[in-house]
């Protein structure tokens, strides 16, 4: 093996509707706190690398690479912005993962942020359009509820799976947050609440789905000769892969399945050289409920269809045999674009460290974080070690 | 010297106003004309990287990397989205530079695209007010325009440069344009015209100013290894640097000079190992008049203060002793934001490769490339070399 990148430091902002600060106190709160927890200089820092989905749509702001170098104060080092719609803080990830093997830099702060409450929800809901294939699906009325409801719609056809299943994945990550202070739903929620909560897009329901957050999160990553000058306990990114696929769902050819998804896991674990019963703890993009389910199946946890199942089973619970969004993941925790694939790592680097508290997955050395943007036409997938 | 990235193909759509185009339309025209000219398979392209500003605003449409590989047809192949304001072409083309030499990918399309003409002007106008501080200058009413037009009050006044300077780079631009078949504008402009043209924000006149252009750009970089494969005529990357600077203008100790542009291009020479007189022919980001004249002053070719002076003595005309935008620069060529990066970086590789036809500046070796994002919060250069 190579050399590899570390990760040396992790910080939040709280997620929820933080109707008292603007996208840069946020931004701000994350980077500093994943300073903090680093013990690296600000000066120590060689460039920066943000994710974002909308801001110029949600705030009026783009070009936030330079705004985030010059609001922490960091000087004239360079600054990066990276889109990948609702995969974007997972983009970010790849791209100092990139420039630090590269060689170009050492150390480099990683933040990913949205600020998605002020605007209203329909301008909202219009704006989540621009990471699905506008001209195609957008502009003809299919929202994002709509298309995960046509995939979670066809599961049920398909393979049986059940209005239940959908909701138990709502309750399980709602405990989890629980036990999450950074999560914006901190309360548990029974299994009938979920089933009869309002109707969203048929046959999803408002507690299927995610929800509209402000939040940021923030790394600190280093090559592994640097790590040892900040920390003891670095985690290292064991692999770092992406894959795509059609922007407009109806051009795929099964759409219970995401092609990406399959391809990014497969090629992370090769190139970790582990096995999927290696990883102790995951951390999967539940932007719908129906998207763990799918992801549970096409990254090798369950077989294609038997994704409800594994639910039945507990195997997903935070003491399962494959823990699954123990912070409480999209669902609970909160999706507030950008930061979502940041937000991901830090719970993984949480658990491997050992600090993650009440949500603890005893003795996890291993960690595996997918990143979806739009209905799948983007994956990202990241394999933490210690 | 260590593995170089090569550019072995380019391509460019037509820039303009092109109404009967989409983005999707304008966007491939760069990319296939790029394939075409590189006699790369689409098949052996490992990764696309686009940059663009703000197509969420401009068309609705963002997660652009995805829509590009997908349109292209080029599978299930990774692909990234990167910002930088109007340095989003140059982010672009530094994004491939660091991922090739990371290791990840072998062969990649670089394409940088903007589709301006699809709102009214006033929508357009705010747009661009994304890549200014947002909060403390655009919303404030300090449009670009307005912005650009401090720095030139300022510059007439410390460095006696007159309305005649400002005028002089217009009237090289546009004439360098009119052997330019991409080019916006191909029709030369007298200097009397550029200087009673209308006053946009004094001392600013509409000649003085880049256009609202719909365009895009497209490159395929490799290893030095695998460039061999493609063609004869490779062109390298000698050096890749960026640097920034605070996100408004105000905030700056003197706004008559780009701090992220001296050191950008400081080190990008000694990166390449090179010093400004080396340098055959160059791209500088000429947004606004001014804005060459101070690049000029910056990179090296003029003292500070002298930029006009230059101008006079004809030394950046094409055949000068540093020809400057031999492409008709983004006041002539056009500025659809996001492509103009990458297209800086084909009119190098044609000129280094001596395709440039009246255009040529003779026996070119070496270019250098600078394109800034805002009015200097970021700058990107670039160096070439055959």
């Amino acid at each position: 093996m190579g050399k590899r990148v570390a990760i040396v430091g992790v910080g939040m902002s709280k997620f929820g509707e933080l109707w008292d600060m603007n996208l840069r106190d946020i931004t701000l709160e994350a980077g500093v706190s994943a300073i903090f927890d680093s013990q690296v200089k600000g000066s120590q820092i060689d460039a920066v690398t943000i994710g974002n989905m909308s801001a110029g749509r949600f705030t009026g702001q783009e070009h936030l690479g330079a705004q985030a170098v010059d609001m922490g104060g960091l000087g004239n080092i360079p600054a990066y912005s990276v889109e990948a719609a609702c995969a974007s803080g997972g983009a970010a990830v790849r791209h100092a993962y990139m420039a630090i093997m590269s060689g170009e830099h050492e150390v480099m702060m990683v933040l990913g942020c949205e600020k998605m409450s002020d605007v209203n929800q329909s301008e909202a809901m219009d704006t989540m359009s621009v990471a699905s294939d506008w001209e195609w699906e957008g502009l003809f009325g299919a929202t994002f509820p709509a298309l995960y409801a046509f995939m979670a719609r066809r599961h049920m056809l398909e393979h049986g799976t059940t209005l239940e299943h959908l909701s138990m994945v709502a309750v399980k990550n709602h405990a989890n947050a629980a036990h999450n202070e950074f999560a914006q739903f901190r309360r548990p929620v029974p299994l009938e609440v979920v089933m009869k909560s309002g109707l969203l897009a048929d046959p999803l329901r408002v507690l299927h789905s995610s929800p509209v957050t402000d939040g940021a999160a923030g790394l600190i990553m280093c090559t592994e000769e640097r790590a040892k000058e900040f920390t003891d306990t670095p985690v290292y990114i064991e692999s770092s892969e992406q894959a795509g696929d059609t922007l407009a769902l109806h051009d795929r050819k099964d759409i219970c399945t995401m092609e990406a998804v399959k391809k990014s896991s497969a090629s992370s674990l090769k190139e970790a050289g582990l096995k999927i019963d290696d990883i102790d703890v995951f951390e999967l993009h539940d932007s719908f409920t129906i998207g763990e389910i799918i992801l549970t199946e096409d990254i090798g946890i369950a077989k294609k269809g038997e994704g409800g199942k594994i639910l039945e089973e507990g195997l997903t619970e935070k003491d399962g045999k494959y823990p699954v969004n123990t912070s409480g993941g999209l669902k609970a925790r909160g999706h507030p674009i950008g930061a979502t694939g940041v937000a991901q790592i830090v719970e993984l680097v949480l658990q491997l460290r050992g600090d993650a508290d009440k949500r603890q997955v005893d003795g996890a050395e291993k960690g595996m974080a997918v990143n979806i943007g739009g209905t799948g036409a983007t994956s990202i997938v990241h394999i933490l070690g210690r």
